[in-house]
């Protein structure tokens, strides 16, 4: 179902030096499907994490960044990180909490360190105890086929109402030194990230430091995973995780060296492939649709105005129905809380198409024209509001039968 | 397909004294419907009216807010009110103003008044130009059939994606005056009020000064049409008018009195019922769902918790399946933008049902309860924020099939 996304193949997702992968097919919500995943990490790795700023953010992101806290003070690194689907461990106050400390205590015990050296992560339904003796007693299964070339099988154990797992690999070369680096994400619906995704897992083999990969992990999910939306609706558990093994011969110690701005271009241009990954397949999604908002006096107000036409029910559906209805996107754009735009300044764009003008249909406008486009499966909404130079794109998917259809059914 | 409310019955609708009503078949983009509403008043009326905040606000609106301002400043009064249905007027730029413009002379003309005395109001297809020659051309006939007992036609008239006309009528006795009044409004989607409605009028036969109706309709709007959302997309047309024809006995020249206290809460109560009445007749909707936040530090929390859980898709979708996957609704509350929200003490009640305590699930509540409440067709979300004691209400409806099929057709 995905748009113009071809499954990952196993045989290119590359393994990362200092990691190796688990998974156990535990029951937590239904039987026979990978729901519990183990990633192991050296003893050199540094990682660093971007969470949901939802209010009721869940039991296992509180875990995952009081520990990740904890090492910035001093304590011991992190060794593994351990995420469940089929129960989001949200909405489930102390009882979450501790439920969440239980498989950190249950999975540190088996590898010999601190519970505080385990990040926990969790995706599913909300408001529904965790099932943790089920996940507890995955774990033997998960570490006993710990192995560095599991990634394609990692990034199927993180799936919910995904249809296909979403994962890519890169190679650079920085400074004479080869970096590895593979990523994972998942996610389908409940996706508009404030400051990370619904999961989202990023590995590379050079040593960072752990405030350079505080920065960087922050960098790349500005440019991928907050750039994106389906359905506008902000996840209880979005995490998105940059893990440095330590185990190749990079080092970035600063931010301030080229070796940083080399690292951090490919990290972002992953993370954006991932991101995207998620967007194109998207609950029910037909079409991939880039939103480009351009001459804007803040970059504040472009992404204002993105996501205003990206969240619009009566733009998504157009999108669906490839009908170039396209007043429905000026109607997004004059309602975004931009208090002091100009309209009548105002330039949309359908790909090569002009079709508004000073605020206005484009006299030169054909129908003919917004309909051939309406038709692609990918699609670029650009907008000129002519008052500065600062710009913002926005990704995201059109609304149709099927959403409903897997959110109405989602549960049963 | 609206729920749970009946169809206005025409003989129940009120004439009200110093108003006719006439229509016409323009065919604005179909033949053979109602499109073209007048509104003609007596010379003693006032008119007062809220608009939409939508930057892309439409021609007429910008023609109707200059024609009443003038009012103020001491021009002749509104004689009459011109709305056509099949085409908005908006994202039209200067053509569309001047096709406003040429709608209003050649009503002023067969009047004999001044074009400023008239006030347009569009409704329909975004981006397209209005057919000034039609309306004209079906302005004898809407004239020829003027009588004080239309407002079922009236109603009709102003219908788009609407599957019924929206009327209602109430007599109220002040200070020994009978004072009558009847309101029409209509809107199916691109529903998230801002000040407005997509269209409403409501007439009374009260004298009442200018200063004075300003205040009442958007008193009468912020407790009505600005509490309900369908999909959260302001309109580039929402208006809504009060008119005060001044032909009953019943005079109110200031906001400091009980007379106006009286005319306030009756003119409130039957804006509601026009403003619940469009959620009713939601594009799709099966449910209509009323969202209480409770104990909040500011109004303004509230209703952004409030519109939060009405706009979720996810949310939306559970109701239309009838699921209690209630987690969606804490999901929503924790991303509205609240920042310093303690949800652990927060309650969330599905009408009688105590469904979350202190942020986490109530140990007492039972699936099974969710579920009875969830195949109602009218349902009350309450939620406690423990921080205070402002509070507000917001009215919605769910997300169907229906909702995506008739926007994906829209146009068709």
């Amino acid at each position: 179902m995905a748009v113009n996304s071809p499954l990952p193949i196993a045989a290119a997702l590359k393994p990362v030096a200092g990691i190796e992968i688990g998974f156990a097919e535990a029951g937590v919500k239904k039987p026979h499907r990978k729901d519990v995943l183990v990633l192991k990490l050296a003893p050199t790795a540094t990682v660093a994490g971007v969470f949901t700023l939802n209010r009721f953010c869940a039991a296992p992101v509180q875990v995952a960044k009081a520990n990740l806290d904890g090492v910035r003070a001093g304590a011991a690194p992190i060794r593994a990180l351990l995420v469940n689907t089929g129960n989001a461990n949200a909405g489930t106050g102390a009882a979450g909490l501790a439920a969440a400390q239980a498989t950190c205590t249950a999975l540190a015990g088996l590898l010999g360190c601190a519970a505080e050296q385990i990040l926990p992560f969790s995706t599913g339904v909300i408001l529904e105890p965790l099932p943790v003796e089920r996940i507890v007693a995955g774990l033997p299964q998960a570490l006993s086929g710990l192995t560095a070339d599991n990634w394609y099988n990692a990034a199927e154990a993180i799936m919910t109402t995904d249809t296909q797992p979403k994962a890519g690999s890169r190679t650079v070369t920085i400074g004479g030194h080869t970096v590895t680096m593979t990523g994972i994400s998942k996610g389908a619906g409940m996706i508009k990230p404030n400051m990370a995704t619904m999961l989202g897992y990023l590995a590379l083999d050079a040593k960072v430091a752990q405030p350079v990969l505080d920065q960087l992990v922050k960098t790349a999910a500005n440019q991928s995973f907050n750039c994106i939306t389906i359905d506008g609706d902000t996840s209880t558990n979005d995490s998105f995780m940059l893990i440095a093994t330590g185990a190749g011969s990079l080092v970035v110690d600063s931010v301030d060296t080229p070796e940083y701005a080399q690292l951090a271009a490919a990290v972002c241009e992953l993370s954006l492939f991932l991101a995207q990954a998620i967007v194109r397949d998207g609950e029910g999604a037909t079409k991939f649709i880039t939103i480009t908002v351009e001459q804007g006096a803040s970059v504040e107000e472009c992404r204002k105005i993105a996501y205003s036409i990206g969240h619009s029910p009566l733009v998504k559906t157009a999108f669906f129905a490839s009908d170039p209805n396209l007043g429905r996107i000026l109607a997004a754009i004059g309602y975004a809380g931009v208090d002091d735009l100009d309209v009548s300044k105002l330039d949309l764009y359908l790909d090569d198409v002009w079709v508004a003008r000073d605020g206005g249909r484009n006299p030169a406008y054909q129908e003919a024209d917004g309909q051939r486009v309406m038709q692609q499966s990918e699609i670029t909404v650009r907008v000129k509001l002519a008052r500065g130079t600062a710009a913002a794109t926005v990704y995201t998917c059109d609304l149709s039968h099927d959403y409903v259809t897997i959110n109405a059914d989602y549960r049963s």
